[in-house]
């Protein structure tokens, strides 16, 4: 029997508990052992509830109890699940975690502790919600070398920009709806901006890398400035705009970055609509691959972060490989990174554009107070300095190669 | 160190060699050991090859060498793969394989005999090359009841179907087009007529029950009669023809077949173009989930059955959990499974047809000697009745809902 601890009973640790009931006999035959949940951490009380007598306030309970052995951290935030954690691994108990924010911060250390216990720090869910890609990194791609990951990591931006692009909408006004839905949250910040994105491909390029890419390093844009009108070229060029997350490790240097990028039909990433996410990842072997599914919502993650427990179950007093160490990365600026740009400038600057970029590519909607084109493969650094020359930009998206 | 023997030093055992002398540091790291091959057997020599010295004929030097204890079967076939595999298994050397006729044909025996002499038979290089789906669906989707599989599993007749989509070309044409560039082998019963995946997916599909389900009793059927005109229809209905693999755990039975199906762009198989495999699994948490990427080819296929000796070196003297019993699963006939078709039949059926469907979609696309439609959802055996009633048909292609 393994006796587990779900710490935060809200979306995720509920979610946890309901698989683990629903999926009963599958999940204690693929563990090879019952799993219990014997008691659930969180500040408010939840009578009437099933598991309402599980529920404690004071995690010591759950520290000092010897058969709790899995602890699953479905709190969110670094504080204080850090600390939790921290405390868990240091007596032995492994902890499952959907936490992105806590696994970018603080992975290599936790799992550092982890391994000097005997135990397991496991993060499937952390990113891509229900998707197995942390698993397929680290125990399937294993005679690859990895060198590209491109993912959508973010179930909201997604949606947004699946609903731009099939409505011809505007951000605020698809913002707004699915703020309604609850797809979105009223501070939706951590979205929009990309910061959630940031995170995740921090976690998938650490594990690349084998050693620490801080997301502090990352370069990271959001969707807030991304227009209806940005579609219209997007649609007449047979593209899409999606936010991708994407790592490169390459001669010239480690590049990392989120950002909203224009992308073609014909890519297996355009397909990704909606809330669904996908990683897309590069082998020199293998070549390319794709994994793709929910990467958010109470069931699949919760679903992941059993499977952790399940694994943890299977590796009783050892721990899992994970190749991430606590050593940095050292980060390229994108500076140097080149790639193709679409771009808007006022019609009147026509001719200081050409100038600048010389040979380009027009794109035309009809938008008549506009001129548009794509430039070709160059720098960043290159980019800017042309278009400061040609008097700044209404807007610009760099393109998938 | 792991010592380990090639079986066959064909396209994918040369590709194993390649990609562990390539990937050295990398593997090493990942299987906490150095692996290094011993033996290669073959009828052949190699004379000037970097591993002719290591090249044995007889295996007996290779099973009565307790050094080694790593087999990777790289021969196809079940004589005398099967012997060979078995051998093996029983003085505990772990043997990974690409081999998906004896994985299908023998995999739940050969799984014991590993399980009772503590090692390993892996397979995961048997379905989708080098697309990791063999441990997602052991290891990963462990909290999931996975209640449908549905692939594009055999990369040749993927091939064919996206150039005759793409290009409008006829069956027959793609097809020699395929063998002269070497995508489809000059005897292509195997691939064209679905034997291929039907192998393949006889192993998704038990591992997703956990039993043995046979590919005897599989329901297959291949692509040699899809017409360029079939795809003239398809495009009128903005759907794309497509090779499925599939199986389906329900409260009516459990249902397994190969088939030609037509699909909607907006399916995610949709976008698998041309020797791109994927693996489209439904878990009762989780939803839907895809993996995607090379399903053939030498380095891919090789990166799996290493990927498999990685795992071997990280589990030795144990034996890595899998669900697959010798009890066979009992598959229901397909004359109960229910969906729409689409159907052309002579211009002079047509009110044969209205009397014996009574509801149906008509598709035209100016073929004039014909009529062709979609019916509403039905059993198999009810299509069949009715369409005998109209006085048979000259293609139908089933529809995947």
């Amino acid at each position: 029997m393994i006796q587990i601890a779900v710490l935060g009973y809200g979306t995720v640790g509920s979610g946890v508990v309901e698989v683990i009931e629903t999926n009963k006999a599958d999940i204690n035959k693929k563990a090879a052992e019952d799993l219990s949940v014997k008691y659930i951490l969180d500040l408010r009380d939840f009578p009437g509830d099933p598991y309402a007598d599980k529920v404690v306030h004071d995690y010591n309970i759950i520290l000092n109890d010897p058969e709790v052995t899995v602890i699953c951290e479905t709190m969110g935030g670094t504080k204080p699940a850090y600390d939790f954690t921290k405390q868990a691994l240091l007596q032995g108990k492994s902890v499952c975690t959907s936490n992105k924010e806590l696994v970018a911060a603080h992975g290599p250390e936790l799992i550092r502790i982890a391994r000097e216990n005997h135990c397991n720090y496991l993060f499937e869910a952390s990113v891509g919600g229900g998707i197995p890609i942390i698993r397929p990194l680290n125990y399937s791609l294993t005679a690859e070398k990895i060198d590209g990951i491109t993912g959508i990591l973010n179930g909201t931006t997604n949606y947004i920009l699946t609903k731009m692009d099939k409505e011809g909408a505007g951000f605020e006004e698809v913002l707004k709806e699915a703020q309604d839905k609850g797809y979105a949250e009223r501070n939706p910040e951590a979205d929009v901006e990309g910061y959630d994105a940031c995170r995740k491909i921090a976690i998938l390029s650490s594990l690349m890398s084998g050693q620490n890419v801080r997301y502090e390093d990352i370069y990271t844009e959001g969707i807030t400035k991304i227009t209806a009108a940005d579609f219209k070229y997007a649609k007449q060029m047979d593209k899409s705009i999606k936010l991708l997350a994407m790592s490169r490790d390459t001669e010239k240097g480690f590049f990392a970055m989120v950002a909203p990028f224009m992308i073609s039909r014909e890519h297996p990433l355009y397909s990704v609509n909606g809330v669904f996410n996908a990683v897309y990842v590069h082998g020199n072997m293998l070549g390319d691959s794709m994994y793709y599914g929910r990467g958010a919502g109470k069931l699949p993650t919760a679903s992941a972060v059993v499977s952790d427990v399940v694994d943890c179950a299977r590796h009783q007093g050892k721990t899992i490989m994970c190749f991430w160490d606590e050593e940095n990365v050292n980060v390229a600026d994108i500076s140097n990174a080149e790639r193709k740009f679409f771009v808007r400038v006022r019609a009147d600057q026509r001719e200081a554009v050409m100038a600048a970029f010389g040979s380009l590519a027009e794109v035309n909607v009809g938008i008549v107070k506009e001129f548009a084109f794509m430039t070709q493969v160059m720098s960043e650094k290159e980019f800017h300095e042309k278009i400061e020359q040609a008097g700044g930009c209404l807007n610009r998206i760099r393109i998938m190669a």
